[in-house]
């Protein structure tokens, strides 16, 4: 099964989060599980806030890219259309909020589960839930804009 | 000149966004300005969001670690203490929140300058802006929180 991300146009799969063109980057892989979006992580020892727990700016990029590969496949839910068909949409974050909830222990997968609040226009908004081991430890809202032309560097 | 992350305690300076004891991580570094504090980074070829433009998960990890670094330096000023004076100030991320302005370019060596909006009991909120080229890109506000004992792992 390909995920959302696997699908981004090849020109714009080079985020450090969620490209499937960045080596180094995250490359998360983010699916449907009925109306709800998920993705798993594993994050790397250095991805240390305090000894022992996640970074809390990693959990707030999961947060972004799950929420921009949410919005992209809820828009074309909202269309009716696979994700293969053209035009491609791609979002970008208009803003994001994080909220922790707790230290987020270092160690297990993560597990981001996210859920459309709201689409309108060339807006989607996504809230998420980081959990590790079952347990929420942070959530946060995206608010995602279809990207515009112009972002696309020449 | 040292920077408020140099004066971290030995065992909680692993953040992966302003640990000095994190190889991999981003090492930031921020100083007082008058009353704003600023800190200075370099984005690598791979912190891409778009190609051209820097990663917004990066922006807001910088902010974060901004914003707990300013936390911790303006209650040593509330309390007339230096820095290197014990008992250590350490701050963790209640609520991260960015508005992403507009696209950052890939390139330039950023600014983020931190304003303190207040400060009550063990929270400090801080505004930040992260500026390329002069330009405000993002900005974003940061609800630190001072650290709990148990948040350090045994």
């Amino acid at each position: 099964m390909q995920a959302f991300q696997d699908y981004y146009p090849e020109n714009l799969a080079h985020c450090y989060g969620c490209g499937r063109n960045n080596a180094q980057g995250h490359q998360i892989k983010t699916f449907w599980d009925g109306d709800e979006t998920v993705t798993h992580f594993q994050p790397r020892p250095e991805h240390t806030a305090i000894p022992g727990f996640v970074y809390g700016g990693l959990l707030a990029s999961l947060i972004d890219c799950h929420g921009t590969g949410t919005a992209a496949a809820a828009m074309y839910r909202a269309e009716n259309r696979a994700m293969d068909t053209l035009p491609a949409f791609r979002f970008v974050t208009g803003s994001l909020q994080v909220s922790y909830l707790k230290p987020t222990p270092l160690g297990p997968v993560l597990e981001i589960r996210g859920r459309v609040k709201e689409i309108k226009g060339r807006k989607v908004v996504v809230e998420a839930t980081v959990y590790c081991a079952g347990v929420a430890t942070a959530q946060g809202e995206v608010i995602a804009l279809q990207m515009p032309d112009t972002f696309v560097a020449k």
